[in-house]
């Protein structure tokens, strides 16, 4: 039991340095100066993003490591509205909330105007982030987190708090893709790497391809090496299940695809070319994961020749798509196959360590925080 | 002066092995069977294009090479129909016409049916390319050529031939994607290579931009290493030139960007990530020409990651975009700066030399084919 001294400290589970990147350690810190459109949630419970491990391992060019300062990861989170700043109108105190991998946004350039806030040049993540005042942004794995309204969003009811936790950013990061590059009724989707985020894109594809009379209609192929994952696949709602590790597995699927999002951790064992032959012509391949900083895409300007394809990666989504999937997971009982964690020093090592070797069914999620920092009192 | 006797040989200059690429001999060959739909040109001149020059010297996995037999190039043509098939309607004996780099399709799958019959898989280039009988086509340096009569374009009074003929390939190949991805009155494009292709991908890309009270809005950049091709680059139309042998040259043109077009014949040395900082969030990166198999792009996943952009090629384009050409160059008076070379064994090996060498301004034509094969006399 860790009691916190809210609101003048937040607590969290730390990672120190990269090389003991699986054993964060329990640390009080400052939170960020509260703004008028900011929220503090009290955290209930949050999801294992592979985002986690690899800001803690600084296999991208992290923030964290270079300031030498310990660093708490974990963006799917949710939890109650504890404190609202003067300005905030979107939310209540008490209110059941979320909040995905997003902190902030300068909220007035043009992207930010037209429901691209993911991609404006003054985002800020919810964690390894700088704010405009130096502040190095804390995430999840806390008593506590405080972030700008417009990336909190409230968690309908009928849906577990472990289970809208990956939603925030895994579910968002995969419902975006799909529902901008035509998943709906009718569609030829392909899923590469069925892990944490193409588990809950299965999921997904599935309800954003199911019509207003319930009848599902089109095609969702999962890919992944082996075909150990076949029988969860069909569970999950794909109806295709296709093992890369076979060869030629590509030939029959020329022209199949309307979009492939690929949610593999690696893209270097990838058949980048053998995928991009199965689309339509002018069709998409669209990475949401991201892998180490080393690692790149074989293609070339013959890749995509025979048929126009196009290759791009997707970061999140905006918030009126989070809002959306929340209501479609509401309306289609999506549930992400989570294993609940109690969190403490060992969860958290237990959770990224067997997240990193692959040994998860699909998802952790990270609980009973209020027990762990004697907080849910009010 | 190589008098042929047409219509049971075609003469051509070939080039008879990938070491000897710039100089291609004379020879005579059989055309491929009469098709119903078949069209015999009689040419007139013939553009030269870097794909030429590519087959040529087998830089592409090609067939010719392979198969040990001559290799006629060329498919920028345009010439007189002296022959038609039974069933063919769209052009008359006499018409002038012009041909670009598809000669054949299936006219009946999917692709075909949605004008994108440049990516059906049954695709007969106009050289190098097999029939489905075994034939291996023949291109425009030549006394004649005979392709399905969909791929045949009729020619517009108001443009002189050796100006339509680079249209038929360079011309089409840039119109296609500019066309595609959203160039009109008030786009952003950027054009890169000022070469064969970005020259004509300005002079359209300022025809599109252009309304209907012929009022141009909108602004064209012109990329090239150095500043040497400015002038020739705004008097085709470009509004802006940036030479990216600059230091930081990306770093203004943040987020400006619909679409950008890379004629460039080599991807080794493009700083790509710079060129997709430069694009608007899911805007489009399109490579249009095909360098040496073996240059790959300098991509991962993260470099899409911060606008969502894309990265594709594109083919040619179809039937009804050639058509909707040739008419946009007549209202807009497009010529390409053409620099025409007589037809002969030594035109030809100046023409690939010099096209090579990028002693070109900006597109050779071939020409006075009538002169050179004493045809054009009905």
């Amino acid at each position: 039991m860790a009691s916190v001294d809210y609101p003048k400290e937040f607590k969290g589970f730390a990672v120190q340095t990269p090389s003991e990147w699986n054993k964060p350690k329990l640390t009080s810190y400052a939170p960020k100066t509260m703004g008028d459109h900011d929220v503090d949630i009290e955290i209930e419970c949050c999801g294992v993003c592979a985002s986690d491990l690899f800001t803690a391992r600084a296999g991208w060019a992290t923030n964290w490591d270079k300031k030498g300062s310990p660093q708490v990861v974990g963006h799917e989170i949710v939890g109650k509205v504890v404190a609202i700043g003067s300005k905030v109108t979107s939310v209540k105190l008490g209110e059941r909330v979320g909040q995905g991998a997003q902190a902030s946004s300068c909220l007035s350039c043009s992207r930010c105007n037209k429901d691209n806030e993911q991609y404006c040049p003054g985002m800020v993540g919810t964690y390894d982030s700088y704010y405009p005042d130096g502040y190095l942004s804390q995430g999840g794995y806390a008593s506590h987190v405080r972030a700008n309204e417009h990336f909190i969003f409230p968690i309908p009811q009928g849906i577990k708090s472990s289970e809208a936790a990956p939603l925030m950013c895994g579910g968002l990061t995969v419902f975006s893709p799909l529902k901008r590059n035509g998943c709906k009724p009718g569609a030829k989707v392909g899923i590469i790497g069925i892990g944490g985020l193409g588990h809950m894109a299965i999921m997904i594809a599935k309800a954003l391809m199911t019509d207003d009379n319930n009848k599902f209609d089109g095609e969702i192929y999962a890919f992944s090496r082996t075909f150990s994952k076949k029988q969860h696949a069909l569970e999950m709602g794909a109806t295709h299940f296709i093992a890369t590790a076979e060869k030629n597995w590509h030939v029959p699927l020329f022209d199949k695809f309307d979009v492939i999002i690929n949610c593999a951790s690696s893209v270097q064992s990838l058949d980048i070319n053998a995928f991009l032959s199965t689309l339509g012509v002018e069709k998409k391949f669209v990475t949401v994961g991201l892998p180490d900083e080393h690692e790149k895409y074989d293609v070339s300007p013959k890749s995509f020749f025979k048929n126009g394809s196009y290759l791009s990666s997707a970061c999140l989504g905006s918030r009126e798509e989070a809002l959306e999937l929340l209501q479609l997971a509401v309306k289609h009982n999506i549930k992400p196959w989570v294993e609940e964690i109690p969190l403490s020093e060992a969860g958290c090592h237990s959770a990224m360590s067997r997240c990193w070797d692959g040994d998860c069914r699909y998802r952790f999620t990270l609980t009973k925080f209020n027990e762990f920092f004697n907080t849910g009192k009010n």
